[in-house]
């Protein structure tokens, strides 16, 4: 089973190829895009397993392709080890052109570190998405977002730059670890949130071929939220508008994930801000509670929380107020309206958030 | 007298702004933008001089603005300096948005370096171009290039990020070495050669008014020079094609410049280019002789070299094939075809180059 989505962004389109055994179809991938030479980016925990797949691959298909890497982790996506892996492309022989070609191959901080170095290097070559976890399948890996973290903030260095293809292949997914597919599940209730209530349905009837990492339920369930992740992302590419309503579960989300100090996982932290938004729409009467319930019984079907100890409101309506995506002070919230269906908002009381917020804790 | 150059690039298009007295109108401009919020970017040269003035136009016109400096000098064009930037630019409180405005004050480093940060702090954020050199006037402010230097090359980390204005004080040239100016010229000649012979006329008419920084004659020559590298752009943002014609006299000069250990300016570097790129165009009968020895002849008016006893054939040959802009190790060329007219040639003998190269040679 194969599944291709096209993602429509004019002469920046690509298509995202989906199914078991992808990895192995990188080579072929690279040659019909007409590249000779790569350099394969990859961190500590994802090269030892898929680095020389990718490799043989592309030499397979005559592409000369090195290794670089770099330690495995989101304390590691800083400008400090963008710059050690500029050292290292930098020093190859013969050096770097526009047209040699960056694989990120890892997870998301690694889409997001070679995604950057790539946007950068020579101001801008091409590169290929070859996402290892069901996060970055289903949110990082398409949209162009790449970038590194500062203390003051995640995420506050980076550019768009959209990628020539990716490849999904979800075997990689095996490897995962229990909590590392639960975070891109936490995703995944957010899109069918945000547009596609059947995608709710489909996602309560199939968590446990999901957990068991059935092939086919694995490349539907990745096809399915990257077709989604791809409309959203093609009628908005700089996150002017309906972009925006990605944000959905993300406000609340990343201030309990600061707030954590990054012990909590991002899809825990959003699942807790997705739980709030619909329990802080609920109360507004844009949704009937019904529907936030099932919305709460989805994510723990998903093994995902719904309340945490350290939903402290007063200080993450604090870290809310300072989120990049707030416009003079106002915090700003994506609430479903209904099914598959949200608003952005940034006229909702602070007491209200609060509240929300409050009914997190256990 | 003011002149308004319009950079012509779709959704991104922007006004550049020439005339003595621009720079107190950096308030205004910004307010008109409808910012609200600054950080201007200079660097220890141009900071003491010209730094409060930005500040206090924005200030008059209701903009809040801090400064951040960095030190001056090519050396200091670097990844290090951009982070340290960032350090201060995301500790701001407020903390930074998508609204506030990055204002670069100073020369080429300093556009390069400021735009870069602009073009990477949450993924681009906006920025105006303040220039205070010819070079950074004329070359630089136009065109939407950032970035900073490795050890293995120039302008090898970037991206290409438009600003929203560009405001070009030419009584800020009064304050310039008398080098600086020169390096500016390079640059002019090089615009006259690829689209405009007139402008060769006029340079050879007006080179005591304008080492007399004549404001009228300043402001004409910066002028009709960024309307010719806007026209290049505005036609080939991304540098697919005629826009490689302003690296006329860029692939020898920048050998040179690299042999030279940046001990030579870059003007000097790209005079030296033009000098051997039009001796080789006359031998391959693109151009006549007469015309090549025009251009020496202007370049030698404007106090630029054209001999160097560092025209090593064989070294610059050698740092030629691994320019950025070499495809596959064959080295590019622009050459004149004619007046005001230019071709790109990547099949030019290398024996024809190193002659032309030796040319140079006192």
């Amino acid at each position: 089973m194969k599944r291709t989505v096209r993602v429509e962004l004019g002469s920046r389109s690509y298509d995202v190829h989906i199914g078991p055994g992808q990895l192995d179809q990188l080579g072929p991938t690279a040659q019909s895009l007409r590249f000779s030479r790569a350099a394969v980016i990859s961190d500590s925990t994802v090269a030892p397993l898929y680095a020389s797949r990718a490799i043989d691959s592309l030499a397979r298909a005559g592409v000369t392709a090195g290794l670089i890497t770099f330690p495995a982790g989101e304390p590691n996506k800083t400008l400090a080890t963008v710059g050690r892996i500029f050292d290292d492309l930098l020093a190859a022989q013969p050096p770097i052109d526009r047209k040699t070609l960056i694989v990120a191959l890892g997870g998301g901080v690694c889409g997001d570190i070679a995604g950057f170095v790539a946007a950068t290097a020579l101001r801008g070559i091409p590169f290929i998405q070859c996402p290892t976890t069901l996060l970055a399948d289903v949110d990082a890996s398409v949209g162009g977002k790449t970038g590194v973290d500062h203390p003051a903030g995640k995420n506050l260095i980076g550019a768009f730059h959209q990628p020539r293809a990716v490849l999904i292949d979800v075997q990689t997914l095996k490897s995962l670890p229990a909590g590392e597919l639960r975070n891109g599940l936490a995703e995944c209730v957010k899109h069918g949130v945000i547009r596609d209530a059947t995608l709710l349905d489909w996602l309560e009837n199939n968590a446990e071929a999901i957990f068991g990492c059935n092939e086919d339920v694995l490349t539907e369930l990745v096809a399915r939220n990257v077709a989604i992740k791809a409309a959203v992302v093609s009628a908005d590419e700089r996150e002017a508008g309906q972009r925006e309503h990605l944000n959905f579960g993300h406000t609340v989300g990343h201030a309990l994930e600061t707030l954590a100090g990054y012990s909590m996982s991002h899809g825990q932290a959003v699942s807790l801000g997705m739980t709030a938004a619909c329990r802080l729409a609920a109360g507004l009467k844009f949704i009937d509670a019904a529907y936030a319930a099932r919305i709460e019984g989805l994510l723990t079907t998903l093994r995902l929380p719904v309340r945490s100890p350290l939903a402290d409101c007063r200080r993450a309506i604090e870290v809310m107020r300072h989120d990049k995506k707030a416009r003079d002070g106002r915090i700003r919230m994506v609430l479903p309206v209904g099914p598959g269906k949200v608003e952005t908002f940034d006229d909702i009381a602070e007491a209200d958030i609060a509240q929300a917020v409050d009914y997190l804790r256990p």
